[in-house]
């Protein structure tokens, strides 16, 4: 795949929320190596990271997030939203993120998935939130807009953000996961395509890719479930943040994309042991989903920064007095774009629309 | 696959543009042989159609349709059209539709493609129009809904339209297809899902089903494009009839699939033939899609006849002075409402919302 970027375009952010990254940094190596790569520590974690050799990478922990972030802030960086940290030092244009309890997948010929390689392609080729087209990404090899599509909408927009998707473990929720313990993805659905605007998606961030000088002040951890653990199916963060970038790319004329790369994700947690704490999110996103739906940003919201202050000022004042979850997490997106305008190379304003 | 309904709820609608149906029958025959066959001949078709035996089917010509439609209508049933009449005279609740250049396509491991068994299976299972799921049809053996999915949307609703995809010739217009005249599709998508709500989409009559009580009126022969000719890639009329059925499932909650199952199609016209003639489809999208995406039908619409009439008068009013061609779909769906009722079985009061 011939890439239209330079290496150095592109930091590949982890969240380490266990010490030993041997197995996990050996594994990706093809794919990571020609590129910088922050390695992000969950403040909770004591015990040291294990990283091999032969990458060029930086580590953070505990006290450089106390040293960036200081005190004055409302923003937990603890279990996967270590990894927001990643994204706020990152000078970087995109950025690619996965789980560490990701490896490579293999396609169903039998070849290793180069993940990176494909969200490059996810995020430089442009992206069409409004029409469907049903033979899938347009821009794909042999791949074409189908009969009745409209001429002066091929162009397409920038894509500013990529979902991929996971073999083996899915991605369910704590509920899901404990109810179907066994069920594992083996469907490979080979294709990319863009999310149309004005529809909702539950985006994961187990592997995502973003051009975070378009959108990445909108990856903002902010909804903390009170119980949530160190498994992805107990938290909520990254559907929220997911939420966010959909209605602000709708906004401002950026596309999402989803489907292609795969990883392939590996056993972690005990899903019983989930089932038996109450789990918020079920109750809280029949409260989330109608507000994203009906959410409207101004015109005059013409950055990331504005649309993400607008949107938690909305969360503040229509869901902030039916939870306190949603009261912090209003409360953590104003800090977090005051974080991102103080420490962050706040370069985000949309040249699209 | 264990399908929930009777072989005697379905009609398998062809219609004839080519005197010789014996390969297209005979290859077909493992999937059609227990549903009743509908078979209509293009009006300007001349040589009388020669069709294996042992099937269960009716066949339709110039003459039914003159006596049935008579001359009071300005509906005309030619080329890919005439398919249409034998939506009007089925009666029953489900209709499966492919063009007679189409054969059974093979799936990645070389196994035979039941379309018809898919297409029901895609119409039997609910549709999740209101938010997206990345893993795509969540009711698909071995998937689900992923977290982040609103609990309250996970029942889906009704799925009214089944849209097939196609390999070897993609469903291109003529420009596309002249300019890229030896591409061919090569690329198998495992994928069954909703379209969005809200979202348009350039549905293709080549391979789709429908449930004909819940939609039948929607799907209408309508634009007529003036220099069309008897390849798909010159004509619209299925592009249109699709973003009718579109909107009208979007106002009365009902779904619209894509995806598998796909047919193989086979090659028929000249693409270069077709360059030579002015396409007016180019000209005319950049008409329609504006006004499909900003059509909105009132709540006192409750009906699909309703929606339909709705949507005439709208292009009666927005549209009519632009183009002859407009004014005379707008007529054309006025009078498909008062043939379905007056011919068909008006049963359509939906159940649905």
């Amino acid at each position: 795949m011939s890439l239209a970027i330079k290496d150095d375009e592109v930091d590949i952010v982890i969240g380490a929320l266990r010490s030993d990254l041997t197995i996990f940094m050996n594994e990706w190596r093809p794919m990571f190596s020609r590129f910088h790569v922050i390695i992000v520590k969950d403040p909770d974690l004591k015990e040291e990271l294990k990283i091999p050799e032969g990458f060029n990478l930086d580590v953070y922990g505990k006290p450089d997030i106390d040293q960036v972030v200081g005190s004055s802030t409302s923003i937990l960086f603890s279990g996967y939203s270590c990894r927001y940290f990643g994204y706020l030092v990152s000078r970087k244009k995109y950025i690619i993120s996965v789980d560490d309890d990701c490896l490579p997948a293999r396609d169903p010929k039998g070849f290793l998935v180069d993940a990176v390689a494909q969200h490059i392609s996810n995020l430089t080729n442009p992206a069409t939130p409004f029409f469907f087209n049903t033979l899938y990404d347009p821009y794909a090899e042999g791949a074409d807009f189908v009969r009745g599509y409209p001429f002066s909408l091929r162009a397409g927009v920038k894509c500013a953000l990529s979902c991929g998707l996971w073999l083996n473990l899915a991605d369910h929720d704590a509920p899901t996961q404990a109810l179907k313990a066994r069920q594992r993805n083996s469907r490979y659905v080979d294709a990319v395509m863009t999310v149309p605007a004005r529809s909702l998606i539950p985006i994961s961030g187990i592997n995502i890719a973003f051009e975070r000088e378009a959108v990445g002040p909108a990856l903002v951890p902010a909804l903390k479930l009170a119980g949530e653990g160190k498994c992805r199916w107990e938290t909520m963060e990254d559907i929220w943040s997911g939420l966010c970038v959909k209605i602000v790319c709708d906004h401002l004329g950026l596309g999402v994309k989803t489907g292609l790369p795969y990883i392939w994700r590996t056993d972690r947690g005990d899903p019983i042991a989930s089932l038996k704490k109450e789990w918020e999110g079920v109750k809280l996103m029949e409260e989330v989903i109608p507000f994203f739906q009906s959410v409207r940003l101004p015109r005059e919201a013409t950055t990331v920064e504005e649309c993400i202050i607008e949107v938690a000022n909305a969360v503040k004042e229509r869901l902030g007095s039916m939870d306190p979850v949603f009261a912090r997490a209003a409360k953590a997106m104003l800090d977090w774009v005051k974080l991102w305008q103080s420490v962050g190379s706040s370069s985000s304003r949309s040249s699209a629309v």
